[in-house]
């Protein structure tokens, strides 16, 4: 904490290192499948446009840019040093980047803290680390052994061997800062290619000088391009720091913690040098904090997503009562376990609704919450029933179980013989014509929601090349759509969880106050 | 079970149900939309071989086949009848079958017990049915209010509204007896699109007659076609009968329980007409019955599918003790937390096993269970290293996290100004090459693997239309590849119990024997 308030460049002023207008690459070459090489290329391929330099003593050229022999023919100020260069090599080059007044660093190179457990030269080189890093305090460094940073607002991809152009979305972005580097591209890669924005990601690695915390606080109170913030975290270095920071952050937290158990705890001591503490602890900051835990980086993504959609649309739940619509009876009680599971209320339908639907349905009708109408392939009646639902004021938030992408599922018909072909393509074109209505009528819908709405559809999840074009149809309208009903009800908790303890806080703060 | 033991058609004699060389259908018609016209379209398309007869009194022709007016029309014995007609004609021709000796009846139609809750007509019509039930004790009854049955043996899809061909593979049979209608279909058609092999599927709907335990007995008992059981279960009528027959059976039983919660209890009382009992009853008749619980169709599939590939390929697992391999040190925490949740143990390297790798891997490999490489491209060193695992003495299972199908999920590269398309090109071919060389390597080494090897891998996934051809590559030569690593490590874990109580059942009678 101390480094950190000395230094200029302290978490209120992470802008330099996220906007960079120059860069320069330590150990730049001209082989594009080296480290070094390609480095320079994804700056280029995610369309970095300020100052890049490549910094080599051997020299040569890299993509029509000229390799320049050392930090001192950069003219001006430099932004961001990323440091790609053999270990041996480091303290020398950190040495050299903080004579030139280098802002920030980013070191890739592994073989420190990590290998303490069973190389003997740790303790030697964190001497020699720590001395270094009192030599000139307004050089920040991330790392080392991590993958680096991503930002979109300066086009900046500089995360190892990660081939990715930045992308945001207006109100819809989330921010990483992740203790795994493989997390952190991840999570930006499933972000991006699924409809959410990715603000800034950075993988923190060995944390030497700059943690997890500082980044949390840049995120959550100075960064207005972050509306959603997702940790990857192994070890809290700073445990009170992180409880008062997440006091202070009014946007959704969501975090992954990696080595709960003890056999996961040792398991991380080795690959980022930090001994976890015990899952029960903390679980215990956690709640403390209000942050949402998730157990895996698709999950981390459909909370996000969903925390941004409704945040956007001001449609987040105000109690957790759910409404369930089914066409499967099987599905609705798996779908009513889940949601009591969650502490979600199923609640009993009122008379207003139960009349509602009586009229509009053929009496095999559920008559209760899950509204189950047996089977059916009539959208224009799921349509009605479900503007009954999100009109009627028993229910806060609602999951309708529909065939979603059931002409993907089922569209493949095998060719029989005997079966004149015209009965397959109708087939074919009625599982089509069926989808597209299904789509259209809940496209109107979702215009006049006041509630959140999620759709569980098992064909679709995070961990997929996004290949359907509905879903991100839905997502734009506001509409989440997650891979599962165990998803759809942890989300619609949490969603309401989040508001509630928003409330209270605001409450709080108003009685102090007075 | 007087009537079961009673009747000609009892649990050991449900053959003319699933193989029945005579089928009616009463109610077809020649509207291929309506169920009657679409169970004779799905029979046919289905390739049911038997002799097949369409009857209603209307007369006409569907598919090229006459519509008889009366079932006494049809020669010889009627093994099977289906019920495609109103709830108001259902007495008459159920008596009518009964009359004519027909060994089995499924009863599509819906309107009996589940409507109790809300109309007064049910004591009256559960009257009328269980006086009809005792006129003929030979006809047995699947149903009312069920979707019907399928049976590969014969060809025949008896489902309702369901467009499939039953399939099996040679020992690798799944058999499903389901409460739930949707779910017998859905877990039909994700089994035999995902290279799993369907024997039987039934779905019980009301249990007026026929239920969920005779099917069990049926499949566990007396159907050598099948290898690994399903079932999906809401309420189960005879508890002791079920326990009977679970310590019976030595096939793995799955099992997903709907109405777990007092609200999902409630919800499944409107869905089938029955009241479940307290989760905590069922959780403790399951873990005497030694059944696996799973929460969701695809787990049943991914779980059914692992059992039945290392039971055929004799390779369950002979303790508990996993070896965890990865290139990313988060995901090898996560794995080890994952691992430990399941009672599963990430143990020690032996020293032979370090030796060996030390020779094989720069210095900076992790040194511990799990086995991180860093970062590496070069799949010769990941069989290498596999290698070792699968024949080290500590490990009786193997997760190896590898990019299996990474050319997919990256394989769309942006197209930037400014960089030579050459760049782009051979960065796809790069990734064809990079998976096809960990394809070749696995499968090399699944040859040799004495013990199960799961493979994590977030783009496939049973819920999803089957799209890559490597995972059935990966599947047929004996290697699992599930949707994540909670997944990987449930299965692990359930397959160890699986094999655990048998040994110890073994014992038992053995101890008796003596």
């Amino acid at each position: 904490v101390e480094r950190l308030l000395l230094g200029k460049y302290n978490v209120r002023n992470l802008d330099s290192l996220f906007n960079p207008k120059t860069v320069a690459v330590i150990g730049a070459g001209t082989n594009l499948n080296k480290v070094g090489g390609q480095a320079i290329l994804h700056l280029i391929m995610g369309k970095y446009q300020g100052n890049l330099y490549p910094v080599n003593p051997k020299g040569g050229t890299v993509l029509n840019h000229e390799i320049i022999p050392s930090l001192k023919q950069i003219p001006g100020d430099i932004d961001l040093a990323i440091l790609a260069i053999p270990q041996s090599l480091i303290f020398s080059a950190v040495e050299e980047c903080m004579e030139e007044n280098v802002k920030f660093l980013i070191i890739h190179t592994a073989g420190f803290q990590e290998t303490a457990a069973f190389d003997g030269k740790w303790s030697t080189i964190e001497g020699e680390f720590k001395r270094l890093l009192n030599k000139n305090r307004n050089t920040r460094i991330v790392g080392p052994n991590c993958m680096g940073i991503a930002s979109t607002s300066s086009n900046l991809n500089a995360l190892m061997g990660i081939n990715l152009i930045p992308s945001g979305k207006d109100g819809l972005n989330l921010s990483v800062a992740s203790q795994s580097g493989s997390a952190a591209a991840i999570s930006m890669r499933a972000a991006i290619k699924h409809d959410l924005g990715i603000s800034r990601v950075v993988s923190t690695g060995n944390e030497l000088d700059l943690n997890l915390e500082d980044f949390l606080e840049y995120f959550g109170l100075y960064d207005d391009t972050t509306q959603v913030i997702g940790l990857f975290i192994e070890q809290l270095r700073k445990g009170p720091e992180f409880l008062r920071i997440t006091s202070e952050i009014k946007k959704p937290i969501i975090v992954i913690k990696a080595g709960k158990t003890d056999a996961g705890a040792k398991a991380s001591l080795s690959h980022t040098g930090s001994l976890s503490s015990s899952s029960k602890l903390y679980g215990s900051v956690f709640k403390q904090a209000g942050v949402i835990e998730v157990n895996s980086l698709p999950e981390l993504v459909d909370f996000a997503r969903a925390f941004a959609i409704y945040m956007k649309m001001n449609i987040m739940p105000k109690g957790k009562r759910v409404g369930i619509y089914t066409v499967g009876g099987g599905a609705g009680v798996l779908t009513t376990d889940r949601c009591a599971e969650q502490g979600l209320d199923v609640v009993p339908l009122s008379e207003d609704t139960k009349a509602k639907l009586d009229k509009l349905l053929p009496s095999i009708w559920s008559h209760i919450n899950p509204i189950d109408l047996i089977a059916t392939r009539d959208f224009t009646t799921t349509e009605k029933v479900l503007k009954i639902m999100i009109n009627a004021e028993e229910f806060d938030m609602i999951i309708p179980i529909i065939p979603l992408g059931i002409d993907l599922q089922m569209g493949k018909l095998e060719t029989i013989e005997g079966i004149p072909p015209t009965i397959e393509e109708f087939n074919k074109k009625m599982l089509k014509a069926y989808h597209k209505s299904l789509m259209d009528h809940l496209l109107k819908l979702v215009k006049v929601s006041k509630k959140p709405i999620i759709v569980p559809c098992p064909i679709y999840s995070t961990d997929m090349p996004f290949q359907y074009d509905d879903i991100s149809t839905l997502y734009n309208a506001g509409v989440c759509v997650v891979n599962n009903v165990d998803m759809t009800t942890r989300i619609l908790a949490k969603l309401y969880d989040f508001v509630d303890r928003q409330e209270r806080k605001k409450n709080r703060e108003l009685s102090i106050g007075t």
